[in-house]
């Protein structure tokens, strides 16, 4: 998805919170919207918004003195999400179909996420509704399909908090099979995005070899990773691509990708033909552009 | 009311949602955005939004060339009002309170308001939800009571469409006496605000007499009004003030003022104590200030 001029006071709503986040200095607030502003004329309408998304947030850091503004809330959100563990696993147990509330549940996790939004409201309600809720975009059923059909699992991972529900969904896709899952982090922090200390924290590298990303954008940008998550991505049978950022970053990337993700902004709600908030579990529909064009 | 950080990401959408209503050129938005960043080292904080957002629709009309991009949104919206007109007049008439009841409706008409928001949803259904549920901030007793000892009353409209509801009030105040009534237009175009073609097209020329404010500020800012205005402004007992705009530019300023709005900005909504999306009819807090400091 390329950036839309729409999404230009978003970058500047999304710099304020994060400078507030980093300093209670309006003076540095101040500095911080002046630099972005400053960088306006020259971005680039061709990239994915995650991609200027970056730029943003290593200017708040620059000008802050402050690289990881979101650390307490991060590590606050793990903590919630592993307060609700237990909960999460018995609601699972007892449905009719576990898998289908795993991947419901982790995409009701990709609420946790300070980007977009600066409030993702209470926890608890988001995991009720969603319990009860059907998915805006459906596509559990190809999902188990293509599931049962694979061994090498690439999870790409987003938000703090948000990695206790992906935790769960593989552990529940461990009951099918012993499948090869690599878990995908940032390369260092950006936002509430999850990193190698959030994963070992909520006990995901018990389930899944954690990797980083190769890059701290807060998307799967593919030309910026490392090699190695290169040939993961390109070796994997299935990828699971959590949140806004990495559909932004991959909707028009080919591979066997499903993106579990809540629409969170006007633009990506459009596009997905959904309204904002709605949670979706979507196929990629380019599943072989890359091989059709060589 | 001063201007806040927060306002800034609004000005790039409000300026963006403008250029968009004057031009279909994308170039063209995209440059309206850069200028738009251009001004943001210098805006001062100490001034009240208005004043910004009347640079920054200055700017979209000066690189649009379209000095009046929501012309025809704005005669929409009278129409739209009028064709409400006997269902509003039925509704008051049929009230346990006709006074209260057309209030109501006063400030459910500033909904229609295409500044803070880009799309102010059904009318219809606003309407019958002004008509059933109580307003979140309701200084209507006091408003009756000055009401009652008022003979010169000054009312400060706000949008096209609006003033449809504001010309009902203005006849069912006729009801309790000849009050002499001045319905203050903008002096030109922006943003949907009424100007005197729109006044005269839904007929409050017919109940009050109307005056340009002597600016085409998007709201009263005292010191850009014509001579006249201020002093109809310092020898009205009463002063009506419709719409976020005018709380914001009046919200300072002594006067036996009552606001009525609707809450359309984070900002404004906690400064008010409400909820975004609020109904609000409330008593100026500041009578004599300007008299103390004498």
């Amino acid at each position: 998805m390329k950036t839309y001029l729409d999404c230009m006071p978003c970058f500047f709503r999304q710099a304020l919170g994060a400078a507030r986040m980093a300093s209670n200095d309006e003076n540095i607030h101040r500095r911080v919207l002046n630099s972005v502003a400053s960088l306006i004329p020259e971005l680039p309408l061709d990239v994915t918004p995650p991609e200027i998304a970056q730029q943003v947030y290593h200017l708040v850091a620059n000008i802050t003195g402050n690289n990881d503004p979101y650390y307490k809330a991060k590590r606050d959100d793990n903590q919630l999400a592993l307060s609700l563990y237990s909960y999460l696993k018995e609601a699972i147990a007892s449905s009719g179909d576990p898998l289908l509330t795993a991947c419901k549940l982790a995409v009701a996790g990709n609420s946790i996420d300070m980007g977009p939004q600066s409030d993702y409201g209470d926890l608890n309600s988001i995991v009720q509704s969603a319990l009860v809720s059907p998915l805006s975009i459906d596509d559990y059923e190809e999902f188990k399909r293509d599931i049962e059909k694979s061994l090498h699992i690439l999870y790409l991972g987003d938000n703090a908090g948000e990695i206790v529900f992906d935790r769960i969904l593989i552990e529940e896709l461990r009951q099918i099979k012993d499948f090869d899952i690599y878990f995908v982090v940032r390369e260092g922090p950006i936002i509430n995005d999850a990193t190698l200390d959030d994963a070992i924290s909520v006990g995901i590298d018990r389930v899944a070899k954690v990797i980083s990303s190769g890059s701290d954008a807060p998307a799967t940008i593919l030309s910026w990773c490392s090699p190695q998550l290169q040939e993961l991505y390109h070796s994997a049978d299935i990828i699971i691509a959590k949140g806004q950022g990495n559909y932004e970053s991959l909707s028009e990337e080919s591979g066997n990708i499903f993106f579990f993700l809540k629409a969170k902004c006007p633009i990506a709600a459009e596009l997905l033909g959904v309204k904002i908030g709605d949670f979706i579990l979507k196929k990629q529909v380019i599943q072989n552009r890359k091989e059709e064009g060589k």
